[in-house]
């Protein structure tokens, strides 16, 4: 007899569809029996001390606690000053990279094919610093901040992901002949921080030739690694090379293990509760999070059962381009995962 | 008998493959009698009262009388504190607006078919400001710079460019979600803006959504209006998306008809003076150069010579995909020109 070891995981379902894909991606997970206690909370901002917004109390213990997240989406309240959520738990969690695997998924047809790139992204400072100022009537500026401290770690994270995942090179995408100074920064420690990876290919690159060698040819880039608002960007452009929002899969990574994956398509309020909902980009986020966690083996099964379904055109949602139902796509993905056993 | 009169452009043929180019393009106008007299300056920055960088007075001059430039490809010098030439140039005759229109080219294959966007880029302030400092050791601030004047300058000039070149709407590119009163400041601009041109439909979208949208379909978009580095990055993403910057078009717009209009790639060093470069990028900002002296007639008979001659496959530059020199390539059009007549 076998003793099995549940980890913990904080599951934040969302809103609009983010309950049925939440849904979706447990029964998978049963199916797969992949090792995880789902405990669910709930994270929209309340109101703390001093009226500053805060995540409720349950949800930081829980992870503080399990120390990972799997979130859906989440609509950001309208209520006058309400921050953004997904910055807010960026920033509780201090979850300083944003990386977002984007590879060619094959049988969902797109202007590009091969394209196996990773971005990652600065996710606390740069342009989110949040530091606006009127200097005069009509007159606005924003402080793009940078700090050798989260570069230097956003670049070592890149090019340790690089390292722990097979992958060849590493590109730092920058505008430092024009932020001399900031950028400047940036991509020196970028530079530094080569040094002690040798074997990992450099390359330092413009954003705007990024982008446009991206639309031409993304097969010649692998991990790119980018202050806040070009990994803001460029991860959404590369997203769209593979299929878009709906089939991306999103981590949030911090210190000491701390991590919350998440699809991040929006809640899609129009479908929600009918469905019709596609849980792919959750599923392959909560893929990555069990590699995160070290579960290598039920990832693969996973993933290799919702690309082939894919793949198969039978049962796909119908943004996939078929007219299956949320069920029926993830039954399609269980079923293939038993037959794995 | 007729009396022609003959227009002054100050023509800056540039460095690397740029007086090849121009050549090209002087030729071709000459085919098509474009009544254009060329006034030859070079523009390479010296240092003058005071140490400022400035462009020579021979240059500036022909530039003050003339009003219209024409530009190839310059190298930045390496000496310390040189600035960008192009950013010089765009500062001495305050060429706010850069537009790019990015037209798919019939013949000339890439993922795209029916591309017919224009980019309009604030071309003075945001992030390039240039403003920057040390706050502590290690932190390093820039400041993005948004005001009233130049927001409101730059969405007259997209709204009235919608408006004369028959096109139907106008999108506000921004991140107001994040950078609430920069972006904030020029989305609220663009609104007010918007009211007195009710002929022509007003959107608004998120620079990651439009860098998602434009790879899954370019198609959606017609004239998109933006700060500095988001023209930047779309410009050269969708220069990509048309074949590259071998292909497209640019114009600087100042006041009261001032322009200088430019190719945008690089000097490429390696194929200079062996009649091999591609003069289309630059012969296309000539057109648009025609186009904005009101020389339509000369324009449209340029512009078709060189669709043809791209569509047609026979005469073609390597990086086109044939294996013609440029003298051959030019010589075409030259002809296709001449058979108009
Ligand atoms: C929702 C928004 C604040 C966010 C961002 O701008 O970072 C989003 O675009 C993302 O990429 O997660
Ligand atoms: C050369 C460089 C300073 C320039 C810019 O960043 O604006 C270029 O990329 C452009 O788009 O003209």
């Amino acid at each position: 007899s076998w003793i099995i070891i549940l980890q913990t995981v904080t599951l934040i379902p969302g809103d609009g569809i983010g309950p049925e894909i939440s849904t979706a991606v447990m029964k998978i997970f049963e199916a797969a029996k992949a090792p995880i206690q789902w405990e669910e909370r709930n994270v929209t901002a309340i109101k703390g001390p001093g009226g500053k917004w805060m995540i409720p109390t349950e949800a930081k213990d829980s992870m503080d606690k399990s120390k990972i997240g799997l979130k859906g989406p989440l609509k950001t309240p309208i209520a006058a000053g309400h921050p953004s959520m997904n910055l807010l738990l960026r920033k509780t969690f201090d979850l300083y990279a944003n990386v977002r695997p984007c590879v060619s998924i094959e049988g969902y047809k797109t202007p590009y094919t091969d394209v196996d790139l990773v971005t990652i992204r600065e996710n606390t400072e740069g342009e989110y610093s949040g530091i606006e100022h009127v200097i005069v009537d009509g007159v606005v500026q924003s402080i793009k901040l940078i700090t050798e401290e989260a570069s230097q770690r956003i670049a070592e994270y890149a090019f340790e992901y690089a390292r722990n995942n097979q992958r060849a090179s590493v590109t730092a995408v920058h505008k430092a002949n024009i932020m001399r100074m900031s950028d400047g920064l940036f991509l020196r420690k970028c530079r530094e921080v080569a040094e002690n990876f040798k074997d990992i290919k450099f390359t330092e690159m413009y954003l705007d030739t990024v982008c446009l060698n991206m639309v031409q040819d993304p097969t010649q880039f692998d991990v790119l690694v980018m202050p806040n608002l070009y990994g803001d960007i460029l991860s959404d452009l590369c997203a769209g090379l593979i299929g878009g929002l709906g089939v991306t899969p999103s981590g949030n990574i911090g210190a000491n293990g701390v991590a919350i994956f998440e699809s991040v398509h929006g809640t899609a309020p129009d479908i929600a509760g009918k469905d019709l909902a596609n849980p792919t980009a959750l599923l392959l986020s909560a893929v990555m999070m069990l590699r995160h966690m070290g579960l290598h083996g039920q990832a693969k099964k996973i993933e290799t059962a919702c690309f082939d379904t894919i793949r198969d055109k039978k049962v796909l949602t119908k943004d996939l381009g078929g007219n299956s139902k949320c069920s029926e796509f993830t039954g399609e993905i269980c079923r293939r995962v038993q037959d794995m056993e």
